[in-house]
């Protein structure tokens, strides 16, 4: 029997669907999918032998393109590895197609070698999980599998987008023969979604008027999002010409508009309870996913909310700040447009809301600049920090490319400087389940499908944990990794509770003296090293340019300077 | 509130129950069991930064120690590394304690950093899952609590033993006071829980009995156990005085009996029908987990068996050859006791069964011997190939200590070669599922809790795979690693079907240009590289001499030749 036939008709499913983009990890079991793959001509394959990687890759792979990317890999203990970027891709809402190889079902639990449980592996992680058959010579089977990979890919894409995996049983002979040639079937089914617009109607529209109306003051806050230039457009508009405030953290892609307000983290840092109250809106609207401000969920649930409106299309709906009333059904791109031209602003010029709304409008536009300014003066008279330096590399960026930041505490020092608003840059963090298990991995991935430059901030824990994500034999040239190697779980030492155990050192920071100096050299990245801020100023420009590597840059730091800088942050 | 009462009392029935090796990951939520652990004065704990490293030294420690060792790691993605680990622990048989921090409930889906389904989340691949209350006001609640670990280490420990999850959602907050004591109640809750030996009746040993008497040709095939000095006692008195021939592999730990039939997968392998037809049983007996050589697999499936038994005292069981008659639910050791003392080969000597017999089992004593000279001249006047520096490492062993052996080819070499009689070597591979991910860290696990030397052969691919379990701020002074670099997955190119495709390379070897040298410097392990049998020889009197430090030595062929030497030794 030559290659098997369900095989080709899947690849040429996906290939005619637009999935396009394989990260494939070596494997017998999997050897026909490889090959068929390796073979159709539309098909792009990279293969990555660590499958923890390898799914981190195909993660920000996809985050960049927006378009499903594909994984395969073979039986076993190879499948389970897949299982931390599949948790992050469910909750980052990013779409997968996962097709694991797998004996047929009667080999289950026979000693065989590499063979699992494979079925449901990936639990309540994936959106579905199917298995074709492992015999196809009736008819109605190949209706099956193609009926089930057309449905997969189409639910990896409906909202909410995410991962989906499909178990596929093979029998052997896994290879063909030596000269054999793969054709690809011509006709193969093909089941096309619509995506559709969510609208309210008329009535509705009306009452949503009329409570956006009665609250003196309305407030936006924007979860985790993709860069999306159209409704950064209209909540521009929403903040400049309705004053408005938007709360976007670091993960909203809101930056580019002037008026966004990035640093609510460390304006809701301060235990002032009369500025709180003011901050407090009556109103309430949110979309996205996850934000990173804990003091903010903390505001928010204290806040007395009257209303609050969650604007998502479709799924189960978040409670974060404990405050929700409504959610609304529709995408928030054309929520926030229908919105803005229904606001007849004009009409209410005069009333009180407006100036009471400018107010609000204008207090937290001067909270902000005030936690700039506290911000700016935490680096005077001050020793060099991984917090300075995370504050001088977001400025000293590209002004366009993307940001990948990695957990945990490049995160937080990033969101505290913010993306200026003239940097078109594209920002990505997994924040989906905030691990550190793959931050290099999404990043790599992304740019693997981008010739725009990718920088990575992250930490010396998270670059040793996912290190075996650069394996792999084309590290892409517009890659910049930049590691903040404080020797340690810095994270610990800075935030309230393990700093003061006994087993700070040992068991939560975990002291490592490794740099990242081998690891660039196996892997052969040109690697920079540096300890202090004019050190730092004179490699970025060199760092940053575009000369066809990859580039490494390792900053060290002291970590009990780093605890007193960041204390000194804390205080104001 | 102190640190939490659930986790006090948990960690006191642990100690209380003798499960006092723990391995944690750093983690916040986590961190009232790692300060419990780490201040409860019974108890080892050690730290392992990358989760998936964390789970494989665990199951490393257990499969020496034969202990349940327990996992602790905080919620999210963490939880999800453990994955590969469990699946193998699952498989192989090994209990381990697997305490997983988590959210409480409500807090699901409700975009809280590290949080995802916990529930269940190893599926099948674990005993039993539980999940503690995060709440305990109520009497009834501790009374769960100690009830539920009691439980789970008594079923981690129960045949078949295995992994054990218990999901432990945990309040804030998450440290004790800066100088508070924890104290641990003195009063828990303790079950103990009896093994038995399982007897069959007098009956039931008649039948027995009858059918050995009736099947001219008896073979034992042992699968993979752990070293048992008292079942090579009796397998070797069975062996010697009843002539009953025994086919152990490297898995099956019986190499110390000297006419143990190591080398089946070499007999096997020749298309000799005849031959294959005079080496086939009449009854055959198993007992273990899986065994290596598909052409035993193959052989036992053709052989037209009349009766096979298999030994095992709980449990689903396998069929592995497709020819199961009989499950005979008991000890291995109790049955082959039993059955030696019950056959009373006085009373048959003079029978045509015992010639047959002592026939049967000459035939594969030959068979045995003229596989290893074949094996030998393999070497003879050839370059030197990764296949003869196993066989060279194998004798150069120290006579006592543990070997380990990864996947892939490394321990189907080490198979081919076998362990001497005389050698003292308690032997270990992760053939539960066969994966090439947690290799070096099931060896460094074990090699934790002995003083003995623990020896790892491993090949570039799993161990580049697994560089992390070196992440760990003590390596064992008693660890060697030994890497057989081919620079790339060298199986592909000597099994058939890859070999033959335009893929192989690219697709199925990946190669890759590095040496674990980087690796070794890392880790601050001393690094040892040859390229020749002369250089070997004169390497490995240092590289295994107990001198207070780990050691690596990296064993460089070419990929080329030891496809020729593979082709010359398949060839006989």
């Amino acid at each position: 029997m030559p290659v098997l036939e369900s095989i080709t008709r899947l690849v040429q499913i996906c290939a005619r669907k637009a999935v396009t983009e394989f990260i494939i990890s070596p494997g017998s079991r999997s050897a026909p999918l490889t090959i068929s793959l390796a073979r159709h001509p539309d098909m792009q394959t990279r293969v990555v032998p660590d499958e923890r990687s390898a799914a981190f890759l195909a993660l920000g792979m996809a985050l960049k393109s927006r378009q499903t990317v594909g994984l395969v890999c073979t039986s076993g203990t190879a499948v389970l590895n897949y299982g931390p970027a599949i948790a992050e891709a469910y909750y980052q809402q990013v779409p997968l197609l996962i097709l694991t190889a797998d004996r047929p079902s009667e080999w289950l639990e026979q000693q065989d070698g590499q063979t699992l449980n494979q079925r449901e592996v990936f639990g309540k992680h994936v959106k579905a999980s199917y298995e074709l058959p492992a015999d196809f010579s009736h008819p109605d089977a190949i209706w099956f599998i193609e009926r089930t990979v057309n449905e997969a890919i189409n639910l990896s894409q409906s909202y909410p987008q995410g991962p989906v995996h499909i178990n596929v049983p093979i029998r052997e002979p896994f290879y063909p023969k030596a000269d054999e040639q793969i054709t690809f079937p011509e006709q193969v089914k093909i089941v096309r979604s619509w995506n559709t617009t969510q609208v309210l109607s008329p009535e509705q529209w009306v009452e949503i008027r009329e409570i956006w109306e009665d609250s003196p003051r309305k407030l936006i806050v924007a979860g985790q999002s993709l860069y999306q230039p159209e409704l950064i457009h209209v909540l521009k508009q929403i903040q400049q010409e309705l004053q408005i405030p938007v709360v976007g953290d670091i993960l909203s892609n809101l930056h580019e508009i002037p008026e966004t307000i990035r640093l609510a983290d460390a304006i809701l840092m301060q235990k002032d309870e009369p500025l709180r109250k003011e901050l407090a809106p009556d109103l309430l609207i949110t979309f996205g996913n996850s934000v990173i401000s804990k003091n903010l969920k903390l505001f928010l649930r204290q806040a007395n909310l009257r209303v609050h409106w969650h604007i998502q299309p479709a799924g189960k709906v978040a409670d974060p700040f404990q405050t929700l009333t409504d959610t609304i059904a529709t995408q928030p791109l054309h929520f926030f447009r229908k919105l803005f031209e229904d606001i007849d602003y004009q009409s209410f010029l005069n009333e009180d809301e407006v100036e009471n709304n400018d107010d609000y409008f204008q207090l937290w536009q001067q909270q902000e600049q005030q936690a700039r300014l506290r911000l700016k003066n935490t680096f005077t008279d001050a020793p060099f920090s991984e917090f300075e330096a995370v504050y001088e590399i977001m400025s000293a960026l590209p002004e366009s490319g993307l940001l990948h930041v990695a957990n945990s505490m490049p995160i937080r020092y990033a969101n505290f400087v913010g993306i200026n608003h003239w940097q078109s840059i594209e920002f990505f963090a997994n924040r989906g389940t905030s691990g550190i298990d793959g931050c290099t991995g999404t990043a790599l991935g992304s740019a693997l499908v981008t010739h725009q430059l990718v920088t990575l901030i992250t930490g010396d824990m998270a670059f040793l944990y996912d290190r075996n994500s650069l394996w792999h034999n084309r590290i892409p040239p517009n890659l910049r990794i930049i590691v903040l190697n404080n020797h340690g779980g810095g994270i610990f030492r800075l935030i309230d509770g393990p700093s003061t155990q006994p087993e700070l050192e040992d068991y939560f920071e975990t002291h490592q003296h490794q740099t990242a100096e081998n690891t660039a050299k196996d892997f052969g990245i040109p690697y920079f090293r540096c300890h202090t801020m004019d050190e730092l100023k004179g490699i970025t420009s060199d760092f940053f340019a575009m000369d066809g590597t990859a580039k490494l840059l390792e900053i060290e730091t002291d970590r009990k300077l780093n605890e007193t800088i960041w204390k000194k942050f804390k205080k104001g």
